[in-house]
């Protein structure tokens, strides 16, 4: 198992895992012009997020994205993690554990006050791996969106 | 009522006002070495986060962190709003909704698929304040969080 940033040439790879995650999630997969946009923003000069991918076997099994957001309260960086997804065949082989300490190594590293995600309620096996990593589950905070 | 970004000159008055939330949500106040980073955060070459005033009768009654976070899926830029908030003493000025579209059509502007913020469940106006604003809170999604 290791873990290796997408590149350009693995990222064919990183598409057909965000497509199978969109599937688990029961989300819509990214068409083309997405997909052209994400290549765009993971390759710019200032890229727009951090992604890597867990290679087993030569296998592209899993990915996760981050980026920095902020803590006006801490004054400092937070690691945000976007995405953390393993393959259903490759569950159990770390994985998932790699990704997401990779993605804790960055957070040290930068000195990030936290690190922050989302997790959907009826996923009950991710709540109990972030648990497990000393995540705690913020539910006095809920989350609003719209559309602008 | 006015909206201004925050300069050199009314960062004193930004603070105050950060302060003044953090006592509204009961958390702790941004100690000196953190107003020190938030300063070096707020005018740096590649700035952390935008930040503007709600500016009535030459005072700072109000003010909205913001910045861009990513959804992998739209393949496109979330405006994340970090904070807004409006002094006890000017609600009911519009300085709340005057803050909360201006971060709206700064998401408008930059083409971002989202708009996006979190809630203290308890803080009952401000869920009201959203959902007149459009927003849908979305309650499947809990955040989770760690310090790295």
């Amino acid at each position: 198992m290791t873990i290796e940033p997408v590149t350009q040439e693995t990222f064919p790879a990183f598409v057909s895992l965000i497509e199978a995650l969109a599937e688990y999630e029961h989300l819509e997969k990214p068409d083309n012009a997405a997909i052209n946009r994400l290549r765009r923003d993971a390759f710019s000069v200032l890229p727009r997020f951090w992604a890597w991918l867990a290679i087993e076997n030569e296998e592209a099994v899993g990915y996760a994205i981050a980026f920095e957001t902020y803590s006006s309260f801490l004054a400092k960086p937070t690691m945000y993690l976007e995405d953390v997804f393993v393959l259903e065949s490759a569950r159990g082989t770390g994985a998932g554990s790699a990704l997401f300490n990779t993605v804790l190594e960055l957070a040290r590293e930068r000195e990030c006050g936290r690190m922050e995600w989302a997790v959907l309620d009826w996923n009950q096996t991710a709540i109990d791996f972030y648990k497990k990593k000393g995540a705690e589950v913020r539910k006095e905070w809920l989350l609003c969106r719209l559309t602008p």
